[in-house]
């Protein structure tokens, strides 16, 4: 599954090149990825409630064309990968047909006390199987 | 007692404008604040640890002159009110002799669990005292 | 007139006191004067594209209740302020029904390769005429 | 070669995990590009000021362990590959002995009018030696 979130390109994202500075993408994505795990049943919020974080293990970002003030992107999120211990998710950010930026991000599940990994599967499975259920390449 | 602290200004913090944008220089702020508060003998981290935050109550920024990428700025910083709630501090940003920019932050005293007001003079009263005794108008 | 942004608060923009970090308001003030300004028949990329820019000369925000994660906040734009020479807008944070945050930014009407001021009635009489007229108290 | 730039974590940099937000780490990178920039003799302004841009193409970053609030990290800076239309810098985040952090960012070298690619070598010789002669795998 596919989803998609719009976002307006703030002038406080923009630098002195006239474009959207580069670390900007990856809160986009974070955006993307807030709404999409809704599609869940479960708000990211409450996933912390429950102990479980995601923190970022990799992020990888490509600049294929400048994004700027005011554009209004598409930002296409899926999960390509999931396991016991980890998540990947895919975005594409899209513009008037273009493919203006793609990355992807890997998070490992982890106790929200102690920060150590824990098996979402025994943890919270029916977080694990809708996740699994909606999974793409 | 002014305390100065040096900051070189980063590519990400400027703006299509060609200049630092102005939600900048509250971070600024905040990490001549974060050295600042250093000086009384016991870090920001350090009063977290006990139970103390210090949220914002109120800011004021004025932009006197543009301040650009890779610009050395100084901030200024110093205590201009404290009480048993609340503490005030004022900065200036120089830069070649002029103030680029000006503000204040208000902060009050609270229970980091609760969030709810804390008389710090009760709760810790060295901090209290040392805070008083650099406070310069 | 009064203009109502909607706006969901991102991970990114909460601080480890667990809220919206006080930098970010400004960043949405911004995102809600684009906006506004749009009101008016002109998007703010065309006045920059028009060779005229309105840099923040003061910047006021009172923190009165802390925003979370995932909050989906509302922004009320007005315009307090017109002059030939600057312009004021007045913000409030709700959420449920409570005002969050309130602030105001001044700006200056300044030509954008030059950065020195510019009197807009002159320059750009409609747009004048039409922020004037949707001023609000 | 390999340049080291020291870094103070900020509290704005923090999110609500109590560590510091994953996409902090492109800006620092930046900081610290900068400061390796300058070592070749001019820096990234006097370059912009040329009429030539490094915009991104892509980024890397493997987040190691996490940074908290306060830390002072090293960032560790080299160049990676180097050619007419391309370079690439290396980056490591060090704490105490310990990699918190590693990625690379990779730049095409643009004209800063039209944004198309342009060829080092011929613009500017003297610079794309300097790169090359410090460039390190």
């Amino acid at each position: 599954m596919r989803y998609e979130t719009k976002i307006t390109a703030r002038y406080a994202e923009t630098d002195q090149m006239g474009i959207i500075h580069h670390s900007v993408y990856a809160v986009w994505y974070e955006a993307a990825r807030t709404e999409f795990i809704k599609i869940s049943g479960i708000t990211y919020s409450q996933l912390e409630a429950k102990g479980i974080m995601l923190p970022l293990t990799e992020l990888g970002c490509k600049y294929l064309l400048p994004v700027h003030y005011e554009d209004e992107v598409t930002i296409e999120t899926r999960i390509t990968r999931i396991s016991f211990a980890k998540v990947t998710f895919g975005y594409r950010v899209l513009l008037n047909g273009n493919v203006m930026n793609e990355g992807f991000t890997s998070h490992g599940f982890v106790d929200s006390k102690t920060f150590k990994p824990l098996n979402i599967k025994k943890v919270f499975p029916e977080f694990y199987e809708k996740l699994k259920s909606i999974r793409e390449d």
